[in-house]
């Protein structure tokens, strides 16, 4: 395997192309969106432009059909998954001078709402040592994490004068509990991914840093090729966006499982499944989403300039 | 034990028999309400008739004073404990024609429902394998689940071009987090109890699918036993409806606490407590609450039909 | 170590003469404020005149600046780290019979609410066995919780004909998810640290009871000395007022690291990071916080007659 991989991942030309990227790489395999940190020499150090990357590649693999599954990961060769911001005095990354308090827009926030929002499977593949927000933007918001057991974690937030960034604090709860979320963000301390404090973020822990890209790729192909692009994108919906009470999710799931239940991929996925076969979904997530789908009310985010 | 149990559970006229009950059984003893899903020819797989059957035993249960708990199993030599949804193109449990989006109710949403806002101990004693359903209506909403360490459980949903229902996409990520919510919902694996991923969500786990029932009635009868039933109702419906911050939930477990502080059955539980002997707590559900429970807004989930 | 703290801590005039603690005692060392319960011969069983001193000393330790972290323990050699209140007809714990039921507040809810919302790094430091508010208000409310493992721990809310107070059934789930938390609650069960139950809760358990209030010292002062007390507070307060969405909470979390990300604090923060030293942070609480902070709406749940 390639881990060394570039933009021009076709032959001709790539779809990628118009996406300017730099500081990340991206090919699509067999329905899967590879996407590699490309800052090696940097200790894969967050920037400005890597989170304009990780946007951009991610909205593009949101709507792209050919899309299933997205996988996130480094050179395992480098000296880390994702060293964090290098802090500075005055770091437009903190917050750029022109920008009023409100409107600045955290860059690794930017990156973890379009990670988070993104419809398809995604799966971190934490192959080294991270830093701030190689956790925080490039792991909470992320459907599965596998990690190698090596990898060194640490959240210096409060140890900088500044706060946990990227959603961490809505993101970080959710996921584990409001006990070890508040211990991971606040203690300071060196975490190793079997450590009780954070042990439950990880889906896998494997030993060898060069096994967790090709395991979150077999699971990511795993779910793509057995799964319905639409159930996918519908079932993501009612975990992020439950019912505020199990009365108003019960009238949220009938109404999915009223629209889906009648379609064409659940009759394949009944037929498949009937007949012990991989399934083949007809369906699409850029034609096959309802008009009900949102059914809640999307903020845009964008920095109020950008909006224009 | 008899666990091939029939609805005549008294000598004379059984008080189930007004609820018609054909895919459960159910029997009464020394409070503790079992109720065995009787499917087992064909894997307990789920029915609109079982979910009926479901959703009248538990309200029987919520209603009747005598029910001091509830548990939910089936016949342990059973090929599985819930098979799920036998799919087909067209199934009704997926959405009746006649429906429309927003009419359908997801019958296993409705037993969830019924199960979850009971105001009884409720426990899962799980001594098969279990599949769609049977996890998320017939285990996430239960307050105890105490599970046999040899069930295979898997949730197929997206495989099946459909989504997670009976809430359970409320449900899990309150129960266990989101983390490991999203890896159960969506990574399609064959899960064992002791599994990380899904661990957490079980009391209990027996290497003897034989005593999982027993183990049930055990923990039914010592919480019954020793707890006024007014206390659960009211903890239950401060657990499930806690305040939207810790100011609010102040305010409710206080008044809460002033109301049930100078009852009846807290001078018996000081004095059990006191004079080391059991409980003999004096009130009953039926006349013991306040007009203030419940004190949120209760969401009419029926069909639209059926509310006529 | 002087387990047996007074008030009179200084050699002079105590900052907390003023207090009128009778029922714990405080000292403060290193910017460390240490709360140790003063009951000993009593099992440290918890009264009204406790719960005035908790509150008023954790609301002591929110406003002056010279602290930095406070730990709550008890004197290790006691027969109880806290054994709960003493049950008994008409206990005014319960309600006072002057107040209606919306006028009563719960006292351990008062010292929950007044522990949760203090914006310094808090540890309870569990050196002992502990029994229903001895978990629910003294440990619950804290960030981090370290514990004797030999520690028995046990809830007898439902067994005394009440319902679990001190915004237990707010925090709890939060902590450690509702699966669990159902089981702490009702279980009734003795429990141990390390039971799987409730095991998450705690951030360190230590076999030995002499150990437990050092441990707890050395991560609070490792905290202080390394973390800035404005961050410690904004991070604390975006924590416990996450967001409704991920969008809300990236403005929210984005408008804090704009106005911290130019502050001393934080320039102090980057440089010490640069030289590989301690930082020595310039700002204060009481000084340093942006009329912005805090963003939510404060609800007062002070007794209505008291707040004339």
């Amino acid at each position: 395997m390639n881990y060394v991989s570039t933009t021009a991942v076709t032959p001709a030309v790539s779809p990628f192309d118009a996406l300017n990227l730099t500081d990340v790489t991206a090919k699509l395999e067999d329905g899967i969106l590879i996407v590699t940190l490309n800052r090696s020499r940097k200790m894969n150090s967050f920037s400005e432009k890597m989170a304009a990357d990780l946007v951009r590649i991610f909205q593009f693999g949101d709507q792209d059909d050919r899309v299933r599954a997205i996988v996130l990961t480094a050179d395992p060769t480098a000296p880390a998954f994702c060293a964090g911001v290098k802090v500075a005095r005055g770091s437009s990354l903190l917050g750029r001078k022109e920008d009023t308090e409100t409107e600045h827009r955290d860059p690794g926030g930017q990156v973890a709402v379009a990670i988070y929002n993104n419809r398809k499977i995604t799966v971190a593949a934490v192959n080294g040592h991270a830093s701030g927000v190689g956790l925080t933007a490039l792991q909470f918001p992320f459907d599965f994490r596998i990690i190698w057991s090596g990898s060194k974690l640490t959240i210096p937030f409060v140890r900088l004068g500044i706060v946990p960034e990227s959603t961490s604090t809505y993101l970080l709860s959710r996921l584990i509990g409001e006990s070890r979320a508040t211990a991971v963000l606040f203690s300071g301390a060196v975490m190793q991914p079997d450590s009780p404090v954070i042990s439950n973020l990880y889906f896998q822990v494997l030993p060898d840093k060069m096994d967790v890209l090709p395991a979150a790729v077999i699971l990511a192909k795993n779910i793509s090729v057995n799964s319905s692009q639409t159930s996918i994108a519908y079932s993501k919906g009612l975990l992020h966006h439950a019912g505020s009470s199990i009365e108003e999710n019960h009238l949220l799931d009938s109404r999915a499982m009223k629209l889906l239940g009648s379609s064409r991929d659940a009759a394949e996925g009944a037929k498949a499944f009937m007949q012990r076969r991989k399934p083949n979904f007809p369906d699409a997530l850029s034609r096959s989403l309802s008009p009900w789908y949102p059914w809640w009310k999307v903020t845009d985010v964008r920095h109020p300039k950008s909006k224009l």
